[in-house]
This record gives C-alpha cells, structure tokens and sequence, in this order.
C-alpha cells in the first residue's frame, strides 16, 4: 500500500500554497499509474487553477486508468474554474484517493457523488487528521464565517515583551525573526492593538521573497492612529482601524488615504464581534502580534485559535517591565490557562511554543 | 585513527559516575590492543578505585604493548589509592591518550611526565572541550574551592513559579520532576531561602532508585527554620542552616537534631561567601532551587554558573503571582541578563533551557 507515500507528498505540494490561496484551501495533487508518479500540481495563488488541473494536465495523455490522490475533496460547482470532479472523470482516472472532505456546504460529498455516479473508485479519509490540520484555517473560516485568531508573541524566560519604558528591540533572534515574516505571509491579516502602533509605528510587512503583504488590523476605539503613521501611509489598501461609531464623523481623513473601517457599538469591543466583522471582509485568518492589552483580552475571551510563542534565553527580572499577558487572578496553578496541542521548535538559541486550542 | 572512538566510549563510561563520585571527578578508561578493547572502566563511588584500575584489572595478562584512553590525566600521587600512572607503567602500556589536563595542582602534569620518563607514548588533548564540559564541576571546585551553582526552577510561560496565594503544585509534568530528582542525585547540595521551607516544607531528597540525597542548605538569616520541618527532622546529617552568628545562642537545639550550621556575620549574605565556607564542608556543587528572593540574589551577585530552567505550556497571566525573578531595573533590552552556552531539552509537553555560563 503506497496510499500514505502518495498521500504524503500530496500534502506537501499542498503546504507550497501557504499564504497564497487563502481565504481558498491548500490542496495537492499526484497522479499515479503503474506505480510511477506522472502528475503533479498544488493550488498555487486564489483564484488559480486548482490542484487536480496542475497534476492531470502533467499527465496529459497517460490518465486513463491511473489513480489521483488529492487533498481534499475535488470541488463538483463551477466557480472560479469549472469543477474537478468533471476533469477527473473525463481524463478517465480509475480511482480517486481523498484525504478531507470538503467541510464547504456548496461542496460536502458532491465530488465522490459525482465521481462514484461515474464509475471511479473513491477511497476516502487517507491522512485525513493531517490535511485537516494543514488547512485548520480554512476550515475555521468556512464553518464559522470567522478568521483564524493565531497568537504571535516574542518573550523573555520571564515572559516580557518589553522593559518598562518600551524598549522591545529585539528580544528574539534573526531567526525567529525571519518565522514571522513567514507567519506574516501565510496569515491573511495581522492585529495589534493602537497603543503598540504608536509606540512602535511598525510596517507589518511581510518581508521574505514573494511575501504577501498582510492586512493590518490596528484596534482603536477611541481614532488615536496618527495620520503620519506608517500604517495610514501604506498605499496598498490594506490598513484596516477597528472603531467605535462613535467616531464615524472623524474617519473621513483617513479614506482619503485609503484606510478601510470597522465600526462598532461602544468602546470596549468583543474580539467576537470584530472577528465577525473581518470575516465579511474575507479575511479568513489574523495574527495577533498584540500589545499586553489586546492578547490579554483575547485569552480572557477564549478567542485564540492557535499561535506560536517565541522565547529569547534572556532574563529581564525587573516587575515593572511589561508581560506578554496580565488581569488574570489565579489562586490555584491548575487554574492558569493551558495551551493544547504544544509543540516545540528551535531557531538558534530561541524556541518557540506553537500551540493549536483548535 | 580510532582515537575519537575509544575517548568517547571513556567518555560514556565516566558519565556513569556522575552524582556518586563528588567531590572526585568523573573519569572513564578503555585498553584496546590490536583494535579491540579489553579493558573498561569508570570512577564508580567517591574514594573508590580510579578508572584506569577497573580498565586495566579487566585487560589483565593483556596489557603490554596496549593502549589506554583516560579521560583524565593519571594520578602520580598517593591519595586514597596507589598511583594510576604507576599502575600504567607497571602493567606494560606502550601508549596512553588523555583528554583533559588535571586541574589539581597536586597532580597536573605529573602524571604525563611519570609515563614518558617510563619510556610510554603519551598523546593529550583529545575530546579535551568534552571531557572539561563533563567534569565542569570538578574543575570549577578544585580551582576556586567553591561549589559549582546550579539554578533549577519550574516557571510557567509568563516566568511565574507561584501564584499570589503560594499555589505552585505542579507547573511541570512529571517527566520534568524526575530529571530534577536525577539533577538532586547529580549535585552534592541543595539550596533554599527560608521562606520556601516555610511555605513547602519540602523533603529535599533525591527520589530515584540509587539516588545520593544531596546536602539541604536553608538560607535562614533570622533563623525562622521550624524545628518540626523535614528539613531539622532528617537524622542524615545533611541539613545546613546559613545563618548570621548572632544567632548563636539559638543553634543548640536545632544541632541536638543532628543539623550543621553556617555562621557568617551580618543578616545580608553574600552568596560568594555562602559557597566559600560550603566549598570548606567539601561540598563541590549545589543545586538553588529558589524561591524569588534567592533566585534574585544570585543573578544579581552573578554567583550562577549554570541550570536548567524547566517551563510548561501554561499562564498565569497575573501580575501578583510569584516570578522567578524579580529587582532588577532594566530600561533597555540589551541591558536584559543573558544565559549563555543555552541547549533545549524536551520533556514531554515541557522543555528546559539548560545554560552554562562557567
């Protein structure tokens, strides 16, 4: 059985979409005749050919009687591309292998349907575990309509993310720092809270090679965002301020420069409620880079999905610096937060904690 | 050249030894002859036969023309056993490759040259860095007279070691708890601050099969130790009371129960002078368990050579509950103590950072 090999490779031509498909799916594709592989493809940008086109166009005249493993469920509605499901039974492939099913209403069984309808074998739920997590977004997003919350923090031991009078640079190494950019690619959008953009007046950029810029979310109830701020300057469209209503009369400025908004009720907003509202936006996936405030309030709300917690082997030891998290009251340690689903990773002389609540 | 090969497998050997030799150093030999080896050994317990002897004993009739690899450097005095070098010569070694130089200065270099007048090949150096690392211990205490201070503390993602209330059973896993029992086994010593005897009333023990209960020393300037703690209750002889010689006149009782006493002037200890009359009871390594206070104390005089800090994917996320470290003023990050020579371990859903900075 080459199922899992097969399978394996299918999902990491998948992993190569990351941050450039979203809010679609990260999908692979291998197709396979008499043991060889003579087909490949993975989704590569939203709104592109999907993975199935790639891999059976490689294998041009040889499909008849082969077999495609393929990530997630072929699509069987026309959208952007006519649907998969069509493509593999008119390429005469045998037998189709599947890992998720697709957790999309306009899609759930409609692919293996129209395929078994025709004849082909379908196996499904091959390394399933493994491509649902690989497309946790995505599955977070269609479901609930709502973007995937991932926490980025970089600490001290001592769990600082800056000295009392700000300083922050750096506490984590060029490594860690280049994860980010990374992180910052694959995530459709990046938070922070306002007083963090004007200490800091950050790019919230992502600078790797090819990197896609993510929108950046600042949460501001009250329109303190300087307008000379890195973040009102971008040209790209894509600086979002989450405000109160109240604030409607004063926003006219910044649309001049191309700042979109989110308005809510009040002043003390639910990270619920923006979540929702950035999910209209079609941005299916944010990471948190903070302050103290905003990533305090998100685990108060229970809100975060995942992250990844970097740790410098630095030591600050001094109370007044500023912890990543404050405002709990825990009397009993088996009271504290647990973060589920850990997982270690070394860059240098730094780690970092992911963790996926779900 | 095999020489690697044989220095790591005495280097293997020697490891054997660790926590049951102090204050000796570890040591392991091998005997090849004609690319076999025929002899093993390793320091077993303090004041018992060197490496080379076990090594040599199990070559027997084969020695002459062999070749040893020890660790260290072969004694030429007479200590609590004859000579190894002599040993060496005796049994017919044609050649013998050391990794470290003995720091002794009772031995240093004398072993080497008794070999060579006696006519042996002598090669030195090899996995000498290795061989140092192994025996940190050793070389920090033969050279200064001082124990080696080894930090260990269990501290949550945002650096706490407590909640407010004294909660503190378990941050770590269990996994994480019997490498700190190996560590208590490993070390000669054990410290504390009065205060976390008072709020734990901690046995202090090494808990693992064969495990050497390491001295308890309780840093107690006012001499608040409770008389029916386990600590002045354990009838080994191995409790130590730091306290300020004004407290004389109180020790009586506690000394009827067996507990030893440090007496050294004033109410504000400097650790330095902590270790000095320590390193006097022949004590060569201790491991600081904390609380804050001593923690603090310690990085702050820089008295710390090395330790493992073991951390759980948990937060506490409460400004009042208890960290590691606390007292310093810190205004920039560069400024922030940095650990050095740092190695990450894993256990299980927790890791440490294992530093040395000596």
């Amino acid at each position: 059985m080459d199922h899992l090999k097969y399978m394996k490779l299918a999902l990491e031509l998948a992993a190569k979409g990351a941050g450039s498909v979203n809010p679609n799916p990260m999908v692979g594709a291998v197709v396979v005749k008499d043991d060889k592989i003579i087909g490949r493809g993975y989704h590569r940008y939203y709104g592109g050919p999907h993975a199935e086109v790639y891999a059976l166009e490689e294998a041009g005249s040889q499909t008849k009687g082969a077999t495609i493993y393929v990530t997630l469920e072929p699509c069987s509605h026309y959208g952007k591309t006519p649907p998969c499901a069509e493509k593999i039974i008119e390429m005469g492939i045998k037998r189709c292998v599947v890992a998720s099913l697709d957790p999309n209403p306009l899609v759930a069984g409609k692919g293996i349907q129209m395929m078994l309808d025709a004849g082909i074998e379908v196996e499904t739920g091959i390394l399933a575990e493994e491509a649902d997590k690989l497309n946790r977004i995505f599955m977070k997003y269609i479901t609930s309509k709502k973007p995937y919350l991932f926490l980025k923090c970089a600490i001290t031991l001592d769990g600082k993310i800056a000295t009392e009078t700000g300083s922050s640079k750096w506490i984590t190494n060029a490594t860690s720092r280049e994860r980010v950019q990374q992180l910052r690619h694959n995530l459709m959008g990046i938070m922070i809270g306002v007083n963090t953009l004007i200490a800091d007046n950050p790019s919230l950029t992502a600078r790797i090679e090819g990197g896609i810029d993510p929108y950046r979310i600042v949460i501001d109830p009250e329109l303190k965002t300087p307008m000379d701020s890195k973040f009102v300057q971008a040209t790209d469209g894509k600086s979002i301020i989450v405000t109160s209503c109240e604030n409607s009369y004063k926003t006219s400025e910044y649309k001049e420069m191309g700042v979109r908004f989110v308005e809510l009720e009040g002043k003390e907003f639910k990270l619920e409620d923006i979540l929702v509202e950035l999910g209209r936006l079609k941005i299916d996936s944010i990471m948190l880079e903070g302050g103290r405030y905003l990533i305090s309030k998100a685990f108060k709300e229970e809100a975060i999905d995942g992250g990844e917690i970097f740790i410098a082997p630095k030591i600050l030891g001094d109370s007044n610096a500023i912890s990543f998290i404050d405002g709990f009251n825990i009397q009993n340690i088996s009271d504290g937060i647990e973060l589920k689903n850990t997982k270690f990773n070394t860059y240098g002389d730094n780690i970092s904690v992911e963790f996926y609540n779900n």
